[in-house]
């Protein structure tokens, strides 16, 4: 079934203590080098030789990336055009590990609060956390994200 | 004096109110697009038509691309590679105002609170509220970033 293909999801969709487990995308140098010289200009995210000589002992990815491909992850295996609202913002963000090139990073959320708008009754509001392992287990970023979802009609 | 040429910043710089404007970065319609196809496939991030008919009345910004911008002028402007030891995390992330197609984003950075490590005698820890702000002045985003950062030798 391709992303298309799955059917809408809505508020009621998503229980408390449901947990989701989004896939994997990996990461390689040139991507973090790129990514980083765009947005995050340091040296250990943007040259290799510079970043063996730095404070990770080697080249890390910017948290940032790490948070759009989780994103990349999270929108279309958890959120549904037919509901999503957007988002108010993110509590608790945290770079634990560092990311580092030819890492495989797989994503999983759960629904750790659910509850109906009190001002807005087509919508509910769902606090999720997010948390992305690298290859070996490891968890390297986690947040506590929330999301406007429309109620099913 | 351009990024290369300014002196090296440590923990000691960082004093506790310093507020510093980082200067301003415009988002095109392309722009917003092409970042979410990429890493936030939302209707209303990367489909005009859609998102005319959708929850914010017109094309939005992916809140991640405002974050990555927001750092594309934090990191050369606030940040020295002679100290900055990269970021535990961040906590309060708002999404306030969406950011729309030919905004002129500008950022600001108060620090908030800098102490020395207990564990580690040679770094600080920074905290820092950054500041997005659209043209017309509303504040878009504001977060709460943490930054590792060398002492002066």
């Amino acid at each position: 079934m391709t992303a298309d293909q799955r059917p809408d999801k809505y508020f009621e969709d998503y229980e408390l203590g449901c947990v989701v487990e989004l896939g994997s995308v990996a990461v390689s140098e040139a991507e973090i080098v790129d990514f980083a010289r765009l947005y995050d200009p340091q040296p250990f995210h943007t040259d290799p030789e510079a970043a063996a000589q730095g404070p990770f002992d080697g080249l890390i990815a910017s948290g940032w990336q790490t948070c759009v491909l989780t994103m990349q992850r999270f929108v279309p295996g958890y959120l549904s055009p037919a509901s999503s609202l957007g988002s108010p913002g993110i509590d608790e963000l945290r770079f634990r590990v560092p990311v580092r090139p030819g890492d495989q990073l797989s994503v999983r959320a759960t629904v750790v609060a659910a509850r109906p708008s009190t001002s807005k009754p087509d919508r509910g509001i769902v606090q999720t956390r997010l948390e992305t392992f690298n290859g070996e287990g490891a968890l390297v970023l986690s947040m506590l994200l929330i999301n406007l979802i429309l109620r099913r009609p």
